[in-house]
């Protein structure tokens, strides 16, 4: 076994590697075409995402071919543009969706109009995608979408269903755009930060087959008792909103490839874990709730590690990511990871052999730039020696504000990726 | 392997297995002193709690000897009394003390004085205790201790630390109760419904040593900021209030015996699921948190397990422990555990392998004699199909009208003991 650098150490550097697996620059390479697959074709890089900018540069620079047969459009979010020389960025709203994202829309689809057999799309897929792709189908406006979408996300539909409509009303999702780039293969590059990373979910899934149908999405507004405009019911009980259907030989050519999810973002830091010589249990990649609560429940967790060996022995790290709320109350200065690890902190009651970092992987936990933070077995009392009262501060949301105090906060800059959450427990043996 | 019941059968065997493993009926007999123990001693049987009367009578029902060197005197909440011929049942308010309770604090005092040292007091000790036995130290009143406990309740301060300012307030707790005892033997049943079963935690320790101080009691006073009365801060100050220490010779002959916990309800249950051919994973005896919240991050688990295998590998039943608390929003009739289950049924989404039952031990889930509910994954679609929609219900606090509308009620009636909330979930492979 290697020597065990100290806890926090660790901690960063699982952080650090979980984020890493995630880099454009680092994810996205490994799959670009060799000149060799490409031939006598085109590359056309398309996307849509938070991180299609940074997706796209990273195509650029590790493309192998010649420049000149290498052209698209991304969009990405009103900043989160980055140079590049070959692939115009587009910029557009995000979450709710603007005109500047429609004329996007169209533009990726003209890039793709008139291609060959031998020409390759790249398209580059990441969160957020849905609201910067926004093209209703023909008799439908932006303003129709909205509606219904407000009323969908107010409803308590699942995040799923909401996508079953999404797909439906859309000139775009549900695999319309690959469908556009026949007879050219189709390469889809997917960073996921929903749960389950499926693929259609996934900006509502532009180059992916949809199994569900306007039946499906009529249901799903029935069931949830929403009042959809005319145009809106007439596009789905008409059957003229639906999406191509798995089986369609338009997407024989299209493939689709994870490149970052949160669970690859575990794996990642679960080796380095591993090489450092501790067993990792990895809790699962979508825990969600409240951030206080689900700290609390890890707080239980890790306690019943420490103190029974159950359900794991320690010495061990356990690992979880997803995305988790806040109910904001007080004025503190907060974010969800810090709430969630001070929360677990209180409830851990400065154990001796409790460790613990969470933070946000795009490195921005709530408003700041501030990832996320670190503890230990000496975090309370330290607190305490500050006059800082740990509820209070929790109640108050201000988990950055207690973390930066003693000097506990993890900052990266922005990471231009996103695989959610990362929430690592590391408890000595 | 036996042949396997159907998972909905298991889950209700599983909460049987754990609320039989409380029941004083059987978890008391064991440790009964026989006949040749006691020689030529009396038997006295003291004791605080909801389950004291219950524990009595079961000591009455299997004591071996002499009905005549049996005596004593128990309280008990207000409503919890049962039959018993020998050991008087007295009843107290809970959780706020009354005069009852210091009168029967007292008696409890009496009964012990003048005991030789071929006695036996069997003390039984059980949740509530901490309020039934609210005796002052001379020169306080109940109203001073009750103003301290208001304060320390509302300031964030942990329950060991509420525990320690309380011990050292007291005229019984803290150890005091056993060296009153002395030269008898002193042997204490407790049954805990506190996490980590702290035994000097569970009512106060009346019969444990202490090895905390009147100057720690003082520490965490000044910490929370709290006013207290002259007369408190003067106990505190002076000494005069010190508990018990660790060493005391008075306390020589006393043990203690944890009859009953949740942790010892999870293993009775793992025990029945291995036999069934499940492996079992104990995630924790103190999950705590907002049931909803508790809810989400356990189908987080389960999903994790059911779809990557991770942590666990399915075919698995993971069980926990705990209180966990409600936020009452709604109008609905509900409890903590089928709050717990309908977030965890509405987050799993009616996943085809995942089934699980959430239960209070006392049988008592909120307000109504229903113990909790069962789910599987046919509960979504037979909720839809009868118009429920279970997140609106989640919002109502209506997890008893849910289940019980789909026949998916686990009633128990009153189990007379408590060892918390108890939670299943069982995974197929």
């Amino acid at each position: 076994m290697p020597a065990c650098p100290p806890p926090a150490d660790l901690l960063r550097r699982l952080f650090d590697a979980a984020v890493a697996s995630a880099q454009p620059a680092l994810c996205v390479p490994p799959h670009l075409p060799s000149p060799q697959e490409l031939g006598a074709g085109r590359l056309v890089v398309i996307g849509a995402g938070k991180a299609s900018a940074a997706m796209a540069q990273a195509v650029e620079r590790h493309w192998q071919g010649d420049p000149m047969r290498l052209s698209g459009v991304v969009v990405t979010r009103d900043g989160y543009a980055v140079p590049c020389e070959r692939i115009r960025i587009r910029e557009a709203a995000h979450p709710v969706p603007d005109e500047a994202g429609l004329q996007a829309a169209q533009h990726i689809l003209q890039a793709v109009q008139g291609l060959r057999e031998e020409d390759i799309v790249l398209c580059l897929i990441s969160g957020g995608g849905s609201a910067l792709l926004p093209l209703p189908l023909e008799g439908l406006t932006l303003a129709h979408k909205q509606a219904v979408n407000r009323a969908l996300l107010a409803s308590g539909a699942t995040i799923g269903e909401i996508n079953t409509v999404r797909r439906h009303l859309s000139a775009i999702k549900g695999g319309r755009l690959a469908a556009a780039c026949h007879p050219a293969r189709v390469v889809t590059l997917l960073m996921s930060d929903v749960p389950g990373d499926q693929p259609r979910d996934i900006a509502s899934g532009p180059t992916v087959a949809d199994p569900t149908t306007c039946a499906d999405a009529l249901a799903i507004v029935q069931r949830y008792g929403i009042e959809v405009p005319a145009p809106v019911r007439e596009v789905l009980t008409s059957g003229r909103g639906e999406s191509v259907k798995p089986g369609d030989p338009r997407l024989d050519r299209a493939e689709v490839r994870m490149v970052a999810t949160p669970q690859q973002a575990l794996e990642a830091a679960a080796r380095v874990a591993r090489e450092a010589g501790y067993a990792v249990h990895i809790l699962g990649d979508a825990l969600e709730g409240e951030a206080r609560e689900v700290g609390k429940v890890l707080a239980g967790v890790a306690l019943q590690v420490a103190e029974r060996g159950q359900p794991f022995t320690a010495p061990c790290v356990l690992l979880s990511g997803g995305e988790t709320t806040v109910t904001v109350r007080g004025q503190g200065r907060g974010g969800r990871n810090v709430e969630c690890l001070l929360a677990f902190a209180s409830a851990t009651g400065g154990h001796a052999r409790i460790h613990a970092l969470m933070a946000d992987t795009d490195g921005v936990d709530g408003l700041e730039e501030i990832a996320g933070a670190v503890m230990g077995p000496g975090t309370l009392a330290q607190a305490w020696a500050r006059g800082l009262r740990p509820l209070d501060e929790l109640a108050n949301n201000n988990g950055h504000g207690f973390f930066e105090a003693l000097g506990a906060s993890v900052v990266t800059g922005p990471t231009l990726t996103n695989v959610n959450d990362f929430r690592a427990i590391l408890i000595e043996g």
